[in-house]
């Protein structure tokens, strides 16, 4: 299973700077929608130049406005964005094409939706599906219990190869855990970017999830 | 009713430039999102600097991470931020704590949502709720067809004094049309943005909208 590092609530200096202590345990970066909307797109620029080797998500949540929203991520360097399944499906048809066209590819964050939207969203075969415990959530009722709650819906195992990332207060404790989902990407945020010891916090869980099998597609 | 610019897939110059050539036709300035997520908060500071005797809405598009989203919004200027009512119950219930807190305004976005959630966000009553068009289905669509089946739901008209907005691609021609929602503002864009006489537009679009009766509240 990979890493993918979520760098929120952060100036782009402190997120770099981060993100470079743990380099080495990292897979994937994720320029957090909170750098994107406080900075903008010079957030997701940076971050490409400061990382020319890994994978860079820009967490962009589109709703609407998709064409121009996802070409600007990856204008910017982005190799993946980030779309609302909760959001209309002609703006998720679109941001399917731009990534298409561009050799790109498409996370679709399943917060919130309805079972009648999942069962719309599992024709995006290439995409992935991303399992997410808000922020928000996770401060009203304490990240343990929602995590333990954290099922792959049915819908989304019939896919053959299914890409799944997981995200919400993911720690060490959780990540064996969660790697029963097969998974192909935790993300994680506060666990690394908040530990007294980033380096040490980010080992552990590089080789807790070097240990479970996920999905090798990117 | 009072009309909002929404500026969006501008610089944030050529957004001020725009602004400030109709600025005695119109009474809200938008940071659209496309200028939040391409420039950071920086668009709001600027906007809100420029015109500091106008309402300045930002468009964030709150999904998640609500009090950070909100507070940014607000310390940077703005007078109203935008929450999806797509969005788990709990983000907007912070939204609109924030607002509060801080004597702003909260806009709950009505894309693409069930009439369940419509139900349950009636419970906040002294919000603004805009009735969306996406941008995506107007390109997908045409605009005329969708404004002719915008209707303003039951459960929001059961609300007494009820703020409404309404967006998605609006010109001259509809707005004595929709003035029968008894809306508070209509958000107008390209209609003004890309007019070939912005000033001649954005005149007879507020002439018209003068001689509709709309709330008072702010």
């Amino acid at each position: 299973m990979k890493i993918q590092l979520a760098l929120d609530r952060f100036t782009v200096p402190q997120a770099i700077e981060i993100a470079d202590e743990v380099r080495m345990y990292i897979d994937w970066i994720e320029v957090g929608t909170s750098l994107i909307k406080e900075f903008g797109m010079e957030s997701v620029r940076e971050l490409r130049k400061a990382f020319p080797e890994k994978i860079i998500v820009a967490d962009i949540k589109t709703f609407d406005n998709a064409k121009y929203e996802f070409e600007m991520c990856f204008n910017a360097g982005a190799d993946i964005a980030t779309v609302m399944g909760a959001a209309p499906m002609v703006s998720i048809d679109t941001c399917i094409n731009v990534a298409r066209n561009m050799g790109k590819q498409v996370m679709i964050d399943l917060l919130n939706i309805s079972s009648e939207q999942l069962q719309d969203l599992c024709k995006y075969e290439d995409a992935i599906f991303c399992l997410h415990i808000s922020k928000d959530m996770q401060e009203l009722t304490g990240i343990k219990q929602e995590l333990k709650s954290l099922k792959v819906p049915n819908a989304l195992r019939k896919i053959e190869n299914v890409r799944l990332a997981l995200a919400g207060g993911i720690n060490l404790e959780f990540l064996n855990e969660l790697g029963k989902n097969n998974a192909e990407v935790a993300i994680i945020g506060s666990s690394i970017t908040k530990a007294e010891d980033k380096v040490l916090s980010a080992r552990s869980i590089s080789e807790a999830a070097s240990k479970i099998k996920g999905g090798e597609q990117i």
